[in-house]
């Protein structure tokens, strides 16, 4: 069963607290041995690279063979169905659109005294994608990662991708054509964020790794940061839905039990003001898992960590949802906007009964990456500004110079940085 | 002696690329004695934050004297002449009137088949700043932090700045009540980072940390990251000066000079085709090093980190800057606007001989917090936007759901994620 919140009762709070810092991933001895893989293969290069691919994936490869090769994605586009294909450039086309809004602009101004200044974008020269194996092999992931990238215009995006055992999945190769994708190599792990964040003979460094991976994976782009920049370190998904009594109770099992069955430790989460409500979600959920194929891990990341929090005022409690700060965040209400515009903390906000969260997953356009673990407090989805980065610019001429000179040095004074002070005055020929 | 390079020399390649990877800071068992440190703060909590306080500043303190008192700023701003105050005014309107051009735009539309979709910005609840303490107080650079966060709107500004002994600098005072600073607590080192993170019961957790810091604070940063966000990694300081025949080799030489006196580890390079203005150049600093204060600092930066790189042709040389990724890049050349615009990677460019990056440290309206160590690759300089996040929009009704549930059932499907799917297709009544 979930863990059930009231906020009549006197724990509340403690039990809310618990609930916000309960960890729903254990990472020990992960960022040891991720430390040694990338050691090694920053110091092997291909050679770490296909004995780590050997020994994780039982895949045994040369360094020839790390690239999958342009036939290999010809074959894989030809083993998919026209329907899938269609249903992935459907996705394609409106999450290109989307993003293209996002586009930044660069500006340039001269103020009153003449000092020009303003700042200009450029795309990060080359990307590193992560695509998980095995289950966690999203080509809506693929798509997800790529297409903000090629819309800020990198040059080059290199995906890896995993394949236990050589085994592959076309539809992920076919999104990666699709997507523009560059290069794609065939290796995951530890070892395929050290090779890209430090380059092998095989596989050019990247200057960004972005994307999803198990806790090594994890452990790694945190390693690596500074050396390459990263995205965040995700963690395990989540929603949380608000509804009120005019929302519908299959509807709700439905999205929480989609949510649930990413991952035992995913988290489904359910706020609303009608204990009715609660009640029919609670009931629902039993009867729709009896029909699931992934009925096992979706009941255990219910069981585990679904929760159904009670509250006498779904606008009272909006100081929990922030303090929650969703990844996903459903509202189902009489008014979802109106509630929507009072939250400040959730990655994604889907309104109304409509939009379960699986539209935006595959194909309602805004990105499926999105901040977990409560990380919406301070970060974003993904987006078109991930892949790119802001150059200052200033330009003065000699009077606009004179005129911003004695406040520049009197504080290069101030700070005991008399050079400073020095390269502005021996520009006035005082 | 500076490092020579020339690019018709056959070991330049050999060279250069030294150049790049050449560490300017070591960090061994920083990261383990931060870790430490942060462990006991969230353990401990005010007791273990005064006790570290007292041990790494000589400073004995009592939680209640964590916090800087109203009376103390009011009387730091008293101590400060008011040349200084009206300077440190002029640089934060210029400041702010720069960075209120960076407020990013909600966006909302509707598309064809009737689905809503954008973004929507917010300010983070609760950021904080961290300011050195020693010779590295600079209230410029409390503006630089501060600022952008109030223009974005965070509510709360909390700064941490040790004062090694009880030493306080009046004008950081003065510099965060007009920058709009909330709360001054006189803490430093990891264990100011750990209580921002995970808060005591004095000072409450913000959701974001940024600001630069020594080896062991940079440590705590990365170690906190996921629990609060934090800006980059910021190490040693940086200046690359592209010159040609028509810039003034005193002037250049200042430049190099002010970027060697913040710290031994300091880089200045000069890339210059004209082998005679960097033998002028060369000469005029050591011609300003005699009569600098900071004389010791600069000269060992110089003479450690400083590099003079002749090439044939600038334009040719542009693939060299993109790969150093300058924090701060200077053009002294005939056209520096058609230079500039062919460079992908430097945080902030200043333009021509009358912008020494002086005039962009304090006063010029830019920030002075710039991606150091080569990371103008990935990331930018800091920004309102540093200080807001993103929430993604989404809204179907029923017909735009019926218009996009096939594509998204199917996708679904072959990912393996059934309940996904269904999510869906409940609603359509099918």
């Amino acid at each position: 069963m979930p863990i059930r919140l009231d906020d009549k009762e006197a724990c509340f709070e403690q039990d809310f607290a618990a609930l916000l810092s309960a960890k729903r991933e254990v990472s020990e001895e992960v960022d040891r041995v991720a430390a040694d893989i990338i050691a090694e293969v920053r110091a092997d290069g291909d050679k770490a690279v296909t004995a780590f691919t050997s020994r994780f994936d039982g895949l045994d490869l040369t360094p020839e063979r790390l690239r999958v090769s342009e036939a290999e994605i010809e074959a894989a586009i030809a083993a998919c169905s026209p329907e899938l294909l269609a249903a992935l450039e459907t996705a394609r086309e409106r999450i290109e659109t989307y993003h293209l809004r996002q586009k930044p602009a660069d500006s340039w101004s001269t103020d009153a005294i003449g000092v020009g200044s303003g700042w200009r974008w450029s795309a990060i020269e080359a990307v590193g994608l992560y695509v998980p194996g095995g289950t966690a092999s999203y080509p809506s992931s693929v798509l997800m990662n790529a297409i903000p990238a090629k819309v800020a215009g990198v040059p080059r995006v290199v995906m890896v991708a995993p394949t236990p055992r050589g085994e592959t999945n076309p539809l992920v190769l076919a999104a990666a054509r699709l997507a523009g994708v560059d290069e794609v190599y065939r290796i995951g792990g530890a070892q395929a964020v050290a090779a890209l964040a430090y380059g092998t003979k095989t596989i050019a460094p990247v200057a960004k790794i972005v994307g999803p991976g198990n806790a090594y994976v994890a452990a790694a782009k945190r390693r690596v940061f500074g050396q390459v920049g990263i995205d965040m370190i995700a963690g395990p998904s989540e929603v949380l839905v608000i509804a009120d009594s005019t929302a519908n109770p299959n509807w709700i099992a439905a999205d929480l039990l989609a949510q649930a069955e990413h991952d035992a430790s995913a988290q489904s989460i359910l706020l609303t003001d009608d204990a009715g409500l609660a009640a029919e979600v609670e009931k629902a959920v039993i009867a729709q898992l009896a029909t699931l194929p992934r009925a096992e891990i979706a009941g255990r990341s219910w069981k585990d960590f679904g929760a159904v929090i009670l509250v006498s005022d779904l606008e009272g409690a909006i100081p929990l949802v922030d303090r929650l700060a969703p990844e996903h965040l459903e509202i189902m209400t009489a008014d979802p906007e109106r509630l929507s515009g009072m939250i400040r903390n959730a990655g994604a906000i889907f309104l109304g009964g409509h939009t379960p969260e699986a539209i935006g997953d595959y194909v309602g356009g805004p990105n499926h990456v999105l901040p977990t673990a409560r990380s919406a407090r301070f970060s974003s989805g993904l987006g078109v500004v991930d892949f790119m980065k802001r150059t200052s610019l200033l330009k003065c001429g000699p009077d606009a110079l004179r005129a911003l000179a004695p406040a520049a040095t009197q504080l290069a004074e101030a700070e005991g940085l008399q050079a400073h002070g020095r390269s502005v005055t021996i520009r006035l020929n005082l």
